[in-house]
C-alpha cells in the first residue's frame, strides 16, 4: 500500500497525506512526485495505489489543475477527501528570540498568508523568497545562523529539527485546503457520503442548468459545491462540477444521476466516498458573506 | 484619454488594448502598469481613465485576480469587452531558416502552447525559458543571433524589429482571451449588451441557485455565463459571477436584478456593456463538448 503526495516532505500536502492515513488508521509508505499530472500517473502505473491531491482552498478556490486533470485526462475515481487548516509556523534554530531575527524567508505565499504578523513582530525583517515553504524551513533549520527565521509548516519544522517560535501566525484562521484521494475504486457507501460529478448544457445555459438543479431540488438533494470550468472547446462553453451529498449507490442519488446524465451532454461521476467532517472546524469560521468595496 | 494595460509592451494584453481602441474609433494614450491590481488603481487615482485587463482564457478558464479583484476590492465598472485570439509567431534576426535554428525561446506557456510546432519542426532545437513572451522576442531580435527563436506575439515582433518566420504556430486555433474595460462608469445601451453582476446565496446552494437561474429562465433572459468564487469566508460559501444579455436599464433586465437582489445575501451589479461579437471568430471554433478518458 503506496500514497502518493505532491512533494517535497514537509508540505502541507504531506500533512494532509499522513492526516488521512490517520484518520483511516492505515499506515502505508509515502511517496513523493514532483507535480499533479505525476500523482494521477503514479496511480494508473501502478507506482502507488492512491494519491492525495489538493482540489480547493477557501481563499484561493478550485485547483485548476486538478479539476483538469479529473475532468480530460484520467479515469480514476475519488474516493476520499481530507479537509487542512493552512497553519504557518515561525522556525528558527534552538534558542533565537524575537529580537535575533533579521531575515524572514519563505515561498511569497507563505509571507503573504502572515503579512499582518510580520508587519506587526518582525518589521525591520528583510523578507526573502525560497522555492517552498518546507524548503525555507530545512535550509534555516540546518544553517546554524541565529538572525535568519523562516515562514513554513509544523512537519516542516519536525522534519529538519527547526524550533518553532511561534505557531498559527497566517493572517486568516479560516484558510482551509481541502485534499481528495484518487484511486482505481472509489468508496462503498457508509451513510455519511458525497457524490462528485461533471457534466455539460446542451444548448442555453441558463435554462438547462436550472433544469439539472430542478432535479437535485426535486429529490431534496443537497448540493455542497458548483463549480465551472471551460470544455476547451469554445470561450462560453463550460464543464459544470458539481458535489452532492449521498453515495451514487443510494436509489434517489443513483436516479437523479441518470436523469442529469440523460439531460447532458457529456456526463462523467468522479466517485462516491465519505464525506469529511467540516463541523470539526466550525470555530475557525466566521458566518458566510463577502466584503463589497463602493 | 489614457488607457492602462497589463505590460510589458508587446504583450497580448497590448494587442487588446490596441484592437479595442480600433474598435472604438479613439486613439488615447497606453500606458503599461506591471500588474492587475495596478490597473483598477490607475483608474481610481486618474492615472488613466480605463483599464483593460483579461478576464477569461477558452483554455485555462477564469483569471482568478481580475474576479477577485470585482468582487472584493473595486467598485468600477465594467464598459466594454473584446475577445482575441492567442496567436503566436516564431521571430528570429532576419534572413534566419528554420535549419539554422538551435535554441528557441519563450515564457514556459508560449512553449506549451506551441508544442506540436516545435515537435515537428524543431524537434532538435533546445528549449529555453524566459520570463515573458514579449521579453523572448525582444531579446532574440536584438541579439543578431541567426542560432536562436522566440515565441510570441505579432506585436512584439513589430516593437522591436524581429523577423516572423512562422505565424499561427499554436497548437490550439480555438484559444481566446477575453479582456474587459473598466471604468468610472458602465456604458449606455446599445440594443446588443450584456450585464455581468455576482452574488451570494444565502441557505441551500442548490436550492437558491435554482430559485435565481429560475427568475432568468421565467423572463426568457439568456445566461452566457456563470462561474463560481470562493466568499473567502468559509469552504463551501460561494460568489456566483453572472453574465446576461441586456442592458440594466432594460426593464425586464432591471426587475430581475432586483428580484435576485432580494433574494441574494450579497449583489453587485459590474456593469452593462456591448456585447463583442464572438461570431467573427466562429470559424476558429468546433462544436462544444470535452473529451473523457476511461
Amino acid at each position: 500500500m503506496a500514497l502518493a503526495f505532491l512533494g517535497p516532505r514537509g508540505t502541507f500536502s504531506e500533512e494532509a497525506a499522513l492526516g488521512y492515513l490517520e484518520r483511516e488508521g492505515e499506515q502505508p509508505d509515502l511517496i513523493a512526485f514532483p507535480s499533479i499530472p505525476a500523482l494521477t500517473a503514479a496511480v494508473e502505473t501502478g507506482l502507488a495505489d492512491r494519491s492525495i491531491l489538493p482540489i480547493e482552498n477557501s481563499v484561493d478556490g478550485s485547483v485548476s489543475s486538478t479539476l483538469d486533470l479529473l475532468i480530460h485526462e484520467t479515469s480514476l475515481k475519488i474516493r476520499g477527501e481530507i479537509v487542512l487548516p493552512v497553519r504557518q509556523f515561525l522556525v528558527t534554530v534552538p534558542g533565537v528570540q524575537l529580537s535575533d531575527i533579521q531575515v524572514v524567508t519563505s515561498h511569497p505565499q507563505g509571507l503573504g498568508q502572515c503579512r499582518r504578523f510580520i508587519e506587526r513582530c518582525l518589521p525591520n525583517a528583510q523578507q526573502v523568497a525560497a522555492l517552498s515553504t518546507a524548503g525555507a524551513v530545512e535550509e534555516v533549520a540546518k544553517s546554524g545562523d541565529t538572525t535568519r527565521a523562516a515562514i513554513g509548516p509544523a512537519r516542516a519544522a519536525e522534519l529538519y529539527g527547526g524550533s518553532v517560535l511561534a505557531h498559527d501566525i497566517q493572517d486568516n484562521r479560516a484558510n482551509v485546503t481541502r485534499f481528495v484521494v484518487l484511486a482505481k475504486e472509489d468508496a462503498p457507501p457508509t451513510g455519511a457520503d458525497k457524490t462528485s460529478f461533471a457534466f455539460t448544457v446542451k444548448e442555453n445555459v441558463a435554462g438547462a442548468l436550472h433544469a439539472v438543479l430542478s432535479v437535485l431540488a426535486v429529490k431534496g438533494i443537497q448540493m455542497t459545491k458548483i463549480e465551472s470550468r471551460p470544455t476547451k472547446a469554445w470561450l462560453g462553453a463550460y464543464v459544470f462540477l458539481v458535489d452532492i451529498d449521498g453515495h451514487r449507490s443510494d436509489p434517489v442519488v443513483a436516479e437523479s444521476l441518470a436523469t442529469i446524465k440523460e439531460m447532458s451532454g457529456v456526463f462523467q461521476v468522479f466517485g462516491s466516498y465519505p464525506r469529511f467532517p467540516l463541523e470539526i472546524f466550525a470555530e475557525l469560521f466566521s458566518a458566510p458573506g463577502f466584503p463589497v468595496s463602493g
